[in-house]
């Protein structure tokens, strides 16, 4: 059993995987008379031919060390998660390799923080840490087979 | 100066307007081996032509009572906002008559419930209760004009 630490999310790490969600540090510009910062498309939905919906998830959680044994991608469509509450929460994500998963990554997501996988990126299910947790989610809804879930040799994450 | 009372939202008397984000009564099925509950599309981001993109506002509060001088509309797109903090906020709406809008109303919405505007809703900037906030935002990017703002003789908002 291979095991692997989770470490602290950042943009560059996950930038292989999709974007972080979260305010940057200069807002895109200010609206509504100077009250409010828009942090201006920090991800554009891919629909692959279908179309955008909103939905919500809401998630048994999972605590450390826990054991990763299945992957999921969504070959047409991106997929975002931003957690509700005031938790954080774990993603694991894995590079292709032919078609494949390669070796997992595990990230600390702190609350108030989301992330948006690319299509096609590799990763594992919906881990709230230590608490259930509802998530907003934003993927695709449309024809073609969207889903692919391959069970891994295990991975042991840690903190 | 008309004064109106705000209400507590609710999903029929919103329906005008668009969608309120919150999980349902029962989730449309369970994924990932039965630990997690899929509420899903709970809206569908119309984009006319454009693309779905997630957003971030980060935005200074009002209190009540509140004077409402300004609404405004995207005729292109849906606009969905999910405040990520732990804290009611104020969605103000207003029907349309005849390319104008119509005399407000204006719906308290609690902590972790967002709504979706419908593309052509008219409604008030932004309004967190008493404290900033984040909202997701996911709305539509594209080529034409999605923006339509109106002055209107005030209302005062009041609980």
């Amino acid at each position: 059993m291979t095991t692997i630490k989770a470490t602290p999310i950042t943009a560059a790490a996950f930038a292989p995987f999709g974007e972080v969600l979260t305010a940057r540090d200069t807002p895109s510009k200010m609206i509504n008379a100077g009250k409010c910062e828009r942090h201006h498309a920090l991800a554009t939905v891919q629909r692959g031919g279908g179309e955008a919906i909103i939905s919500i998830f809401r998630s048994e959680p999972v605590s450390l060390p826990y054991e990763c044994r299945l992957l999921e991608r969504h070959p047409l469509g991106s997929q975002a998660f931003m957690p509700l509450g005031d938790q954080p929460w774990l993603s694991v994500v894995a590079p292709d390799e032919g078609g494949r998963p390669g070796q997992p990554l595990a990230f600390i997501v702190p609350a108030g923080v989301g992330v948006n996988l690319h299509a096609g990126t590799w990763h594992g299910v919906l881990t709230p840490l230590d608490h259930a947790a509802d998530f907003l989610v934003v993927d695709r809804e449309g024809d073609g087979v969207n889903l692919e879930e391959v069970v891994i040799p295990g991975v042991t994450i840690t903190r």
